[in-house]
């Protein structure tokens, strides 16, 4: 069987999220070409990417041999033309709006050969308003990362109307020869999978912070310190199925009641968002993690992910 | 200063969730009595705890050095009085019956010594209501674990009207000196923070399984994968700290409007917790994760948990 990542791999826009896709496809042997409109933004992207690459070196995350074959693999092309040549994949990550998004992908529809799949990074939009009534419908896909890829692996998958099953199952398979997670939604919905569970996470938590409740550490420290621990090693899913001797189904027979009720009293209406609240979470944060500013936070957030996500593979390798 | 670990813990209750407490005080120095009305409980928790020592010891988590000490520090009692002789604090976990518990309080107040802190392991009544009316109201406390309370170092604290915020906080800092993460609720809430913020995610995880937006195993990755992260090394705030350059007030100003539409999208009725589902849940995270049946699954989440704190606890020391 031939692998299944793709050869040549065009990235259509170079900012945040699209840069991010850099570290998926080009460590396991895609060329990778960076496109972006606007030309000043490529050689800022390629210099991202060293220093990206130099601070994983550093602290040991990535070899010196897999820096230079992702630097390899990787090149800046100011011509849409040329970045789409022979691409097998393209990623467009360009500004979520849907008429710029319909008509750059009539343009890459137009431009890239007939083997290219055409995936969008949207993150809001519905790819079947993305792709309707192109030609090539049935090669565009949504494909949408977290950030940043490839620390956090999974990408949402989404077909259009008229999107070809088998090319749908290519992406995936492509996805996932370069390590990351592709999951499938069966239809559109607001904010996806992981928005939707994050906006619920955020609701509750600013809600009992906002009314008083308990402070911004202490309910960030029931997520940071206690369920985050079996969601992420076991999912929420896994953790109800722990949750009893015979299992989850054991668990929602016994608890479900309760559980209805506790949600009906969770409050639904969106939290205010008070500026000087989350002012205050940010020292409290800052504080607790022992860095100052959001760049140092970032940079603790990836170290420690980097090697969450080392643990997680020891556990996998073992399956 | 003298250490806060107290040197006499009395555990009023050997169930799953009493016997969770010896693993939190004994490795730290404290003199724990386990006690429960059913004298023919006791035995078999501390065959338990043996068990679960051999485990960890053989899986290089604990020295037997470590192990001896904790076996050393632990003794059952299956008398009350003698159980609760001078002791510094007392934990209860009996049934969640607010009849059954305001009984055992009021006994625990006749019967232990006037330093004795009282607290209760309650996860859904109000500590108010259990101390009601009680001489020694002011020593009573909330103390909530997670479970297994050493692995998921959290602890809820809650005041009763009465209690004296000088015990709360001893109480606090006994905790901490063990090892966990007390974290002070202002009043009481049904469902805690804890249960609050996991119907909040099991809700929104359900609905979009039964729905068919997703099947299980796609929106548990989401989780595992991707959300939880971030959740499990920075939690929910620090991931919004660190989702903007400014950090979590300009996240909101900018995101806030987007997530107050996606909040009102999100359904807030009670999943149905079909069986069926729940069953083809249970197969196919089983299958993801390569195990087979609960007792395995709690296991590989208990392995992974204990590598994860590790991990954590590094971060922690280099602050």
């Amino acid at each position: 069987m031939t692998s299944a990542v793709p050869k040549i791999v065009a990235l259509v826009g170079a900012g945040v999220i699209g840069r991010g896709w850099i570290r998926v496809f080009a460590p396991h042997g895609a060329q990778v070409r960076v496109y972006d409109p606007n030309p000043a933004q490529i050689p800022q992207t390629l210099a991202w990417l060293e220093q990206d690459l130099a601070a994983d070196v550093a602290e040991g995350f990535v070899t010196a041999a897999e820096r230079d074959t992702v630097l390899k693999n990787t090149r800046g092309e100011p011509d849409l033309a040329k970045a789409l040549a022979d691409a097998d994949y393209v990623q467009e990550s360009a500004p979520e709006k849907l008429d710029v998004k319909h008509a750059l992908f009539a343009e890459l529809d137009r431009v890239a050969p007939a083997k290219a799949i055409l995936a969008s990074s949207t993150s809001a939009l519905d790819i079947g308003e993305i792709a309707k009534g192109l030609p090539g419908e049935r090669r565009c896909v949504m494909a949408h990362p977290f950030n940043p890829p490839h620390l956090m692996p999974v990408v949402e998958m989404l077909a259009a109307p008229g999107t070809d099953p088998a090319i749908l199952q290519k992406a995936c398979d492509m996805l996932a020869a370069c390590g990351q997670i592709p999951v499938r939604m069966n239809r559109y919905v607001k904010g996806f999978l992981g928005n939707r569970i994050q906006a619920a996470v955020v609701r509750e938590a600013l809600h009992l912070v906002e009314s008083g409740v308990a402070d911004a550490v202490a309910v960030d420290a029931v997520i940071r310190d206690a369920l985050a621990l079996r969601w992420a090693t076991i999912g929420n899913f896994g953790a109800n199925h722990a949750n009893a001797d015979e299992g989850i189904a054991q668990y929602f027979s016994r608890y479900g009641g309760s559980y209805a009720m506790l949600m009906e009293d969770l409050d639904s209406s969106s939290p205010r968002f008070d500026p000087q609240v989350l002012r205050q979470i940010a020292d409290a944060i800052e504080q607790r993690e022992g860095v100052k500013g959001v760049a140092a936070f970032v940079r603790k957030r990836d170290v420690m992910v980097k090697e969450l996500n080392q643990l997680k593979r020891r556990h996998e390798a073992r399956k």
